[in-house]
């Protein structure tokens, strides 16, 4: 059969459950801990910092299948389903014999895959009755898709903004603004925390680790509030699996069955979502994929971090999770992928990886940056810095099937566009782009700080 | 039949060849002049100005039907169909029994429609062997659409970026080297049209008219390069015209008869792209529709312009045609909508709209942008400034319905994303955001320069 440049499926065919891959998973991920008492945290715990509904998904390990509320289901429609795109002219390009393709999550104004958990979350935030939700933003991505899913549910939405973007991206705060949310750069005096970490590191770039900890003090304090995460978290990873479910049904409905499947990572939601259903495959027997995580050299949380557990948050204020980690401490340096800037690795994604179930590569930004100028030139669509990490080993990928001669399919997911990435772009341009590789003492630095649990 | 919230033609319903209206025109739009003698321009002229096979296009007023050659359906298939999207949201939002849908043309990396005739102007030129073309840009989004058909044909391109475009949007300057272009701020000194329009008009914010002035010169003075223009040209709305025929297969498959049809107009490209088939359908008496242009009160050309022949651009090079036209000396207000910053119209869509086949209507800034961010909260697509002038009257029209019951079929066309329009949202939501309306003394004083033909 013959494969358009482009699949989009019909309304009818998109997804109407999530997909739990923790339910075929034989190792489940380690249960988050109190961060007092280092016992596993309660419903009732979590629930004072989640809405309810989402801190029940967060321990829900037996059901492969939750359906996806009416409400989430029409919102998906209006920018879903995302196409998944046969690369035809990057082949060319490279004069592969592998078949490369793409899950583009950008065609929605968040630019990412972001929104397919921030409806479900303001969703469930709503229901529950509350006023408004706080959250974290590294590279705004989560922040726009947040700021656009409560304005469709009227819900007010405090953004704690990584300062490096909050300075390199000010569009991005009007997008924001635009959507109604209230936008502060972080670290901030806003917060106990915020006030703490300036004290201890003045002129820091601020971190998603930071950023997390005064959007959770922040709703912690504020009535009629709860706290949103865009990734890492069990619940998030469950939202995307929409991504993954679509490309599987893509792929069964033209006969595409890929042998490499790629995704960047650095919370691990675009990644777990787009394995998830086949992992789940894997899991159970039916088929076998090779999956590669792919990180900035510059945060390297799977490669040279350590399995264990740890804080979330640089504030020290959120349960403790088992996982990848550099150290709740680890301070990245300026890397422009701002949504890659976290320290640790969600739990289920840190699972699979400790079961051997799948890679993990981390490549230069630089090198990335190559590969994102390619890939714009060549096939129309100017990625993000994130997106680029997986654009980059898939490249890599292909261009090893040239020289062997395998036919390999590879699919990658390409979580965005980079318009308002346009900074590191003319660095990149410019050729004033450098890379960085913290050292073995500053990782061990960071590490010696873990939690004795 | 139920209507899905998009409408994705397959693959092999897409257009083959685009719609030339002229050749069910009865009244064919008037030639274009040579700007010296008066004389009707020759195909030799025009081919000493634009590639040879574009000049064709331009003179081609009997073929109703031109295939679109391989390349360009090869190119077209990495972005296109653009989606039909039946707004279910704004619908609702506005409480309204009319049914709305807008073509969205925003899901590419120029950001608009404007990739349709960037792609086969570029063929042309290469297919000539020339080594690269010019051209000028208003808000910068035919700039990076020329810059990414330039990337993919591997021509040189040289774009002047109106002033206080390039000043507004300085990462869309950096999206076009990203894909190897050359961007200058017009006017600017690298021409003498230029260094003319300096020492007359010294802090002036340039308009589309100086930059196409100064692209012109500098194809005319440099070997191996053409000239090509994102608007205003018959060959242009012929290649647009696949925006309507998509339009058009996609109603046709549900049974959609639109009543009302919008589009905003600058030169005339998305507008005349939008209507053309459905206009052939009126003028062959097959079909009635309400057709309404919407322009900026700031830049009024149909709506308080003379139907004259005049300049296309402020340096006189270029040649003369018989438009709607506010005088090529009009230098429109820093309107942020860029690209309906020109002071003429298509000769084809100002001759439908001399002859009553369609309405104009101008709208003020505030009231476009009000419209814009309730239409990006609703319907979740940030939509540039230029497209919201066709939103602001839909939805006034969608509101009129709600008065009199009517359950009119509303279709407007959503030329692009506001991504790199944040500086004038910054405006708005900071309330800063002014109208600016011409005199009548000011709009006399630029017509009283009209050529004495």
């Amino acid at each position: 059969m013959e494969i358009p440049y482009k699949i989009y499926l019909e309304e009818s065919e998109l997804p109407k459950q999530w997909y739990n891959v923790r339910a075929d998973m034989k190792n489940k991920p380690a249960p988050l801990l109190n961060p007092e008492t280092h016992q596993p945290a309660t419903l009732d715990e979590l629930s004072a910092v989640f809405c309810r509904e989402l801190a029940r998904q967060e321990f829900n390990e037996n059901d492969a299948y939750i359906d996806i509320p009416d409400e989430i289901l029409s919102f998906y429609k209006m920018y879903r389903p995302a196409p998944l795109v046969r690369a035809y002219c990057l082949e060319k390009a490279l004069a592969t014999p592998a078949k490369i393709y793409y899950k583009f999550e950008g065609n929605n104004t968040s630019g990412s895959h972001k929104l397919n958990s921030a409806i479900a979350q303001a969703y469930y935030a709503k229901k529950q009755g509350l006023k408004g939700v706080t959250t974290e933003t590294g590279a705004g991505q989560w922040g726009t898709a947040l700021s656009m899913a409560c304005a469709y549910f009227g819900l007010d939405c405090k953004v704690y903004m990584v300062k490096v973007s909050y300075e390199q991206k000010p569009f991005r705060r009007e997008v924001m603004r635009t959507y109604g949310a209230n936008v502060t750069p972080s670290p901030s005096d806003t917060t106990e925390v915020g006030r703490k970490i300036l004290a201890e590191f003045p002129g820091t770039n601020g971190s998603l680790g930071c950023a997390i900890s005064e959007a959770v003090e922040t709703a912690l304090h504020t009535e009629g509030y709860r706290y949103v995460l865009g990734s890492v978290l069990n619940q998030v990873l469950l939202h995307q699996s929409v991504i993954g479910l679509e490309s599987m049904a893509a792929c069964d409905k033209y006969g595409i069955k890929p042998d490499v499947i790629i995704g960047c990572a650095g919370g691990g939601s675009n990644l777990g979502g787009l394995i998830s259903p086949f992992m789940g495959r894997k899991l159970r027997g039916e088929a076998d994929y090779q999956f590669i995580a792919v990180e900035p050299k510059s945060c390297p949380s799977l490669t040279r971090g350590k399995y264990a557990y740890d804080f979330c948050d640089t504030g020290k204020v959120c349960p403790l999770q088992k996982m990848y980690t550099l150290g709740s401490g680890f301070m990245p340096s300026p890397n422009h992928a701002g949504g890659l800037r976290y320290h640790g690795m969600s739990g289920i994604v840190s699972q699979l990886y400790a079961d051997g179930l799948m890679e993990a590569r981390s490549v230069e930004q630089t090198a990335v940056f190559e590969a994102a100028q390619q890939f714009a030139r060549i096939e129309g669509i100017l990625p993000a810095p994130e997106s680029s990490h997986a654009i980059r080993v898939a490249v890599d990928e292909a261009l090893k099937c040239k020289e062997t001669g395998e036919e390999k399919t590879i699919l990658f997911g390409l979580t965005g566009t980079g318009y308002f990435d346009m900074v590191a772009y003319q660095k990149f341009n410019d050729g004033q782009m450098s890379d960085y590789i913290p050292t073995d003492a500053e990782i061990a630095k960071s590490l010696a700080d873990l939690p004795q649990v």
